[in-house]
């Protein structure tokens, strides 16, 4: 392939380590388009006549027809998919086939067809995001009102509802869709005319192939546009924060199921049984989605180290840059969907969940918030107070709302029987109508928000 | 400090394990800014007399005194920032300080600081990009026609300019600026009036804080606002591909040092020696860059891995948030600094570097151009003839400027004396005049781009 | 410090990134001690006269003084504990100071003094291990018959006793303390003498300086001992491994304390409060130990990341090679000792274990195995009747033991009363007597196992 | 497959998240390994009948022949490998394959898989680590005593041989060997018999399977057999370390390829060619060797990431431990394959390296040595007047050894003649007898030391 000045052909592990056909193949789409556009535009410069470019264009169609059924002829001895569409053309159209590549490299070529797919998978996930943010506003706005613990240090905080527990997520997915569509708002430029890496000295249009390709604009610098890969890290970032969130949710599901939580199942058709322990109902999709952070972690960790240190402009360490990007968004889109799944067919044990959202002292908060109210006690003072009113109710193996009034009173003796109206964790919840609070109006108003934003 | 439930104080090893102070007072700045703004939200709103907010303000002003004064005592037995402030208000104006804490918890308050120190970091990251890319525009105009070899592999590839080569990084570092500038826009919202996870039954106002403290709006989740740290995942992501494009540039300084490339020198200040080799120059400051790549990205994968599958909402796991994000931005800071000085003071040796980009057939690029152009051969069949054209000069020990006429048309009979137009570096450089290449005049137009952005 | 080439002193931004005295002053110890051997070995070989070389050693034990006093100036012009020793011994005893040098360069003696270090860092992890494991095999001893649910995928799988449970982690402390042992071994030649990269023309003896720094023999290539981590490398990875256990450990005690579980508590002083919630009792201590995971692994990603594509020999990125290390030892150290303290205060709920180890079909595969065992079934075929079974139990609401003897016999007729002898939980554990199986004689046996190599 | 309970087929996202045979269909050799020695077992322990047990091992053979041979169905329906054999076993020989499952789980039986294949990969990581160090060796004899430059910062430092430099990767590999060494001798301790997480109610003999599979011994605690993955994430870090080292060889050989270094060539079969630059050679399996540094980095954070804080025993997470290990060890042996073929292929430009190797005032270290050794100097004064002498070399532009005498006692007084006999390369090199030092004689007796080990 290397023309004329090569005397031996390449020995069998340079062929082992460098082949990337069986990675790369997936960019056919993308290696088709910018072909493409590169033929059209160089035939409106004149620098391509037409019959050329309609023959080569026809072949470009034939190549499609062959891939999308099947009978293409992906082939190691040519090493990538540019290699392996254009050895293809040469069989189907003959010598137009050598015209395609004026005023283009290999090197403004791959960027390009990666860019596109990137920038294609940067779509998808922001689309499987929606559907998961729909997803949980659904399950959110039927439990709006449902009573469950908060929780930190995985301790009974303060009850909040189920459905401002879910709007959480519906935040952070909505953060992680905005990040998606950053990255794609910057990658948007077209690298395509950047050449080997020091432009062309033919009269190429990078602006309508850009154009064609749907793209912002050309990218303004040659060596830039062959040499980083960063639309491709900061991708791998927005899906590495990502999977975080989704990680954090798979958790809850895995111990919401837990039989010692008990707040949730999931039915058989999400679940998995044991090959030797026949109760079990497992819940795999969670856990892989958890485990799937770690790929995509993995994947950004592995393209940056690629990247660190490189002199410009290409360097082969670059065609690296595609296992861990397709990896990653594989995960991502397993994880999404599988998320969207469960989230759409959790049963909450709601029952449950409300009568561990009363217990544990969730209303000491309640109690302290009461003395500062209502006996201007400064909030310090009132903490104490009620530290010492739970620890009183936990010698009496009573709750806080169950604790009588004479004991209170020892301890605070302003304290009267009004009290008791907000030591229960429904009046917590109700009680909690600040901007973002859990108030179920609250929940049910910011689900409205969200509606009208997707 | 936990009131009155505990019956022992903590362990030693609790303790040890426990404190933050030694990290966290570095937050102290926006713990006071804080407070100030839920102590004035508190007043406005009724919930503190103006009296009790007056005494708590006048002792935030008295704790700043000490600070910037170095006299306040920051002590360990008060754990962290927000604590260690609590602490000494207490002991400045006693009982009112109390009242500071209501509907508020240091969930909210440490989402908030944290949350204000990291957007602080992101512009100042931006204002160093900004003076980064000033001082490589500088360098590139100077530089707009000096020419170079154009690398790949670290083979020489095409001629390119140095004022080229350097605008590349102008672009790089303009996309991580954009980044900083996204992440500083989607983590411009409140999260104080969160409280503990669930919003507050005080009447609190949360738009007035949020606006105080110069946020967009705040957060719509109270256990999102406690719970999620993907904001500063976010801006860790973005100093990782800073550093990355960094560690590039340090490379190219290090290569560019080296005596057997000698195409660059840095003045004595920005050099060292050696303690036992004196003849030494060493571009550490280059290789420190370059190492700092190392921290940051060991900083976004110290805190993903902290985020990993961490139920809602706070967790103390999140204590670990600070300090990978005031390492990487220590280092980042460092990092940006020290390559704005090196790019100021870089002396190129230009000579040299164009005589290395005319030699290694840096030109055979134009050749094959030519009789693609020319000739209308195919490329594929150009670039064949060219190959063999250098294999020719190589054993004859010739550039390809030189190889006589005769041996260029035994390979291709239509080559006329014309071609050797094109195989000076200098004219392919100016040939290139491509969009975004590397001709003088696209250099240029795209540095005067540059300077109507910035 | 250069010497007599430079003819400017360091610029401020040079000087800031260039210092490492505040982090490696921490090396002063081993400094110390690789100058006082080098010293010894220069007299001996007549390198140095025996005055000059009792002075030296005078002037280090005065600077131990004033280090281990306080009283010691660590100054930032001098840049590293290196220059910061010799410049002060160069003020203490004069002239005789500059010989000291001889034969050495930084280069050897950063090399050393930081495999010092970390040579005793994997020391003191290992006898970290090693108490942790001791808490252990206490606890495990005390609790070998008590029941509890063994999970998968945190759904009851089959019951096992805590005793056993708590001996998975004696097997995976056990490994750690390998690790390190074995990178101490590997690590454990000297680097001094190698000089700056290519060993000295000085007539030294490195098997005599070898030998006094307790080192097995010295480093056969100097190149390779300059310019080299992989020990720091290896102890990171041990670490990494090491911290991966304790974050399992820790996720078990948080969830064991979450009042859903119930199955554990830690005393006051091992737990913390909450600013707001007087009522909380936090694991603060296991989420942290949880968290410091994720510095670990920074630092191994930090480290590795610096040296990757380094050329030979030393390079400066290597600085940046003890703050990751540092802080990861310091983390490990911290939650070694905070997890000993754990395990030996936990106080398990042994009550609430038991009663969930018999519940939500744990025996099913005891049901299965006694198919298998006594009606010879297929393994296949009676995980299918147990299956039916369970689905059976589930919709009467009953557990396996309460099943009528006629609904299983509907199942499989050859069903005898003699099944339910093996459906309880203490059954199902006794029977499990295979070599490290949950049977408590198992575990008692493999308790002593451990006392006898420990 | 779930028996008799669920009432529900899986959701295709279930099934599309959760199989795994795409990836593990690799275990199959040690699948039936592992079950031939089991049912073995079962058959001498009377558990199972010996024609049942030779039923078994006929159709397990049936089914090697039919992997081997192109024709076993790997079907996706059946998840893994493990139930894939499982089904065609019950194909092929029908009730008998129900029992081979009898004191067995997925769990116990998927850790024995997985960690015989690591053992594998370990014991071929060793044997290529060993074939690389022998092509090592063979090339550092044929240049022990080439001279060429040491680099320090990539600054010229000391001259030193090109077979001293060889040597340093050869200790490099040694140690990196070592460590693979190590982690099997840790890991290689038989899970099965482990069943699901408790062990086995029937008499099985897990010393007699360790021993038929080559382990030294049995696992000694159940819980930990199925539930750790630590022998997989010490040799991922050991593959780590290895892939930094070979980084760190791959970059120098980038390095002395460029044509501003011409330190050495590869021939034509070990590098390749440009789309559009007849003229490249370019040095791509040296890049790419680099660049899995990248992949291998991220498939240790991505088990590490997927590890951390789950909870005993078995979690589905626990999945994705494969792809990264088999990914890692796939880039490992293309590398280390590659390596050895570039070492063995290398041609060094052996005059221009020693050229270089004299330039620079690279002999500066041996006359500041000098003045110590004859003039008595203290070695910081001697730097000193060094300096001072380099600084007068440069401003005249001769190199150290031209530097007249009297420009040299005009520094030092003392100096004669004599020291020009110190200022040439190659007395340089020779000088340098310490152990481990460069000097012709140690780095053969070096070599000869290794030849001894291998």
């Amino acid at each position: 392939m290397w023309g004329g000045r090569f005397s031996s052909r390449p020995a069998e592990i340079m062929q082992a380590i460098n082949v990337s056909i069986g990675v790369d193949q997936r960019l056919w789409r993308q290696d088709l388009a910018g072909s493409r556009a590169h033929c059209r535009m160089l035939a409106k410069q004149g620098i391509l006549q037409q019959a050329d470019a309609d023959a080569i264009l026809g072949g470009l169609d034939a190549i499609e027809s062959e891939i999308t059924g099947g009978t293409f002829p992906f082939r190691d001895q040519f090493e990538d998919i540019h290699m392996n569409v254009e050895a293809r053309l040469n069989e189907l159209i003959g010598e137009p086939s050598g015209r395609l590549h004026t005023a283009r490299s290999r090197n403004d070529q791959v960027a390009l067809d990666f860019r596109l797919w990137v920038r294609d998978a940067c779509d998808r996930s922001v689309a499987q995001l929606k559907g998961l943010q729909a997803a949980l506003l659904d399950r959110a706005e039927q439990h709006a009102g449902d009573l469950m613990p908060g929780f930190t240090h995985l301790q009974t905080a303060q009850p909040v509802t189920l459905g401002h527990h879910l709007m959480a997520y519906v935040e952070m997915f909505g953060r992680d869709a905005g990040r998606f569509n950053d990255a794609r708002v910057r990658m948007n430029e077209s690298p395509l005319g950047a050449a080997a890496l020091a432009g062309s000295p033919f009269p190429i249009d990078r602006h309508m192939t850009a154009q064609e390709l749907g793209f912002d604009r050309p990218m303004a610098n040659s060596l830039d546009a062959v040499s980083d890969r960063d639309f491709a890290l900061e991708s791998l970032a927005a899906a590495s924060i990502t999977a975080g969130h989704l990680s954090r949710l798979a958790e809850e599901i895995v111990v919401w199921m837990t039989p010692m939580f008990g707040f949730a199942t999931l039915p058989d058709d999400l679940t998995t049984g044991s090959s030797i322990m026949p109760q079990k109902r497992n819940p795999d999709a969670a856990e892989l989605v958890r485990a799937k952070t770690g790929r995509i972690m993995g994947s950004l960790v592995a393209l940056s180290t690629v990247m660190k240190g490189l002199p410009l402009a290409y360097s082969k360490d670059m065609q690296e840059d595609k296992p861990p990007v397709f990896e990653a968004f594989d995960a991502l889109d397993l994880a999404l969907n599988a998320m969207t799944a469960m989230v759409a067919a959790l049963r909450p044990n709601t029952e449950r969940m409300a009568a561990a959202a009363g217990a544990g002292f969730s209303t000491a908060t309640d109690l302290a918030d009461w003395l500062v109210r209502e006996l201007n006690l400064p909030f310090r003072k009132a903490h104490h107070v009620t530290g010492a009113a739970v620890k009183q109710a936990e010698s009496l193996g009573v709750d806080l709302s169950q604790l009588p009034l004479a004991e209170l009173q020892k301890l605070e003796p302003g304290v009267t029987e009004a009290v008791y109206k907000v030591l229960t964790a429904e009046a917590s919840c109700q009680s909690r109508q600040s901007y973002g609070g859990t108030a179920p109006e609250q929940v049910r108003a910011r689900i409205a928000d969200w509606r009208n934003r997707l």
